[in-house]
């Protein structure tokens, strides 16, 4: 797979709940970088942040509007949308991926915090 | 110039507190959308938001990481440095263009507005 291709099947599992997949797709020592948070260093970390935003209890649609990709690096535009039981959360996300022999190696995402606090607490 | 020469040159230009010469490069329809922010609709808005940010009074040092085109998108990683006086702002940003005959016809920024407010509060 291209970098473009491994990005867009890397979403693909996180929306299907494949939590283990995708991180399969993922370089041991991955930098997962949520900007306005603190970053996160390897897979395991990864998964401990990830369970509970992807698992099966939660409807996870994350729709990509645009994705550009350049030798390494893979950048989209999303909206990462959250159904927490009642709760609906929609998320505007523009993510950086770094690509390396296949695994991803990067994954750092813009966003703000406040609106995802915001529709958290239900305003 | 390519898309990417585009940008890179607008960016160019807004760093040398040349807002005139920056929205020169823009269509009159311009979208300029701070995610967290309302969008911004037309060349006038634009400057009108701009110019206290980008002014000759201000210390503009805007840091492009990364730049990814492909066809009328160009999406690039930053660190968009203003320097109010004596007080120091670093924001990080993800940000996307579209440029369309040579113009720039969307500016959408992603970042987080807490990490701009907390700075300009001294924080």
């Amino acid at each position: 797979m291209t970098p473009d291709e491994t990005v867009t099947e890397f979403i693909r599992r996180i929306t299907s709940h494949d939590l283990d997949g995708a991180l399969g797709l993922c370089a041991d020592d991955l930098e997962y970088d949520n900007v306005p948070m603190e970053t996160l260093h390897g897979k395991d970390a990864a998964r401990q942040f990830l369970a509970p935003l992807v698992g099966d209890e939660v409807g996870v649609d994350w729709v990509v509007h645009q994705q550009v990709a350049a030798g390494d690096l893979v950048m989209n535009e999303r909206t990462d949308g959250f159904q927490f039981g009642g709760m609906r959360v929609e998320l505007p996300v523009a993510g950086l991926f770094r690509v390396r022999d296949g695994a991803i190696t990067l994954w750092r995402d813009y966003f703000d915090m406040r609106t995802f606090e915001t529709q958290m607490a239900g305003g």
